[in-house]
């Protein structure tokens, strides 16, 4: 992995950051995460991301996947039932995600710790 | 890794949300990369990171800068120097963000398909 070396890969142009842009925000990632395990619906997720207003919980997964991670199906129930389930590339992403969870669930307390510290040392900055 | 299986990890409160909120914005990814190598001072990263504004590059910093993850040095120097480098904190960091890179560089064309095929089937959709 020698993309970071180069200068190329921070230009806005860049295909790594077309992609990363919006796999990398903080609600792409809940919402991956919690179809890791199986498919859920609309109201099954927005249950599970309980702070997630449904207009952003829709917008998420439209851009899931119009990127192709995220799948949905529509059932001709009625009234019809959607489900949405991870693809084989939102699957091949998932283990990124888990060692971002990972380390910061190992560092979190380190990240407070410093939080503090800077608190005191710079009194007034935001 | 079975943090993703608890509906705990999902909330608001939770640690660990609290710290991918801030570290998984785009712009800290960018500057991690850009201090992976060495360190820098803030003319280089505005240089490197070319479409990021002066104001956000400097309240990235200050956020890295909160969280333990990098470190400012002022040398005074006229005018005075001021470098930024990761913390060890920062270096553990790395190899995640490294890991997103990698997958986005493998798969951004699965991820421009996906896109292209979206747009031939949900047409008008923005």
């Amino acid at each position: 992995m020698t993309l970071h070396r180069s200068h190329a890969s921070y230009a806005a142009d860049c295909p790594v950051r077309d992609v990363l842009d919006r796999l990398g925000d903080r609600w792409s990632t809940l919402v991956l995460q919690a179809l890791a395990d199986d498919k859920q619906r609309f109201a099954e997720l927005s249950r599970r991301i309980d702070d997630i207003s449904k207009r952003m919980l829709a917008k998420t997964l439209r851009g899931l996947e119009e990127d192709g991670l995220v799948r949905r199906t529509v059932y001709p129930s009625k009234p019809p039932s959607v489900e949405y389930a991870l693809t084989e590339l939102g699957l091949s992403f998932l283990p990124h995600i888990e060692g971002l969870v990972a380390w910061a669930s190992k560092h979190h307390e380190a990240v407070r710790a410093a939080r503090k510290a800077y608190a005191r040392n710079y009194p007034g900055v935001e």
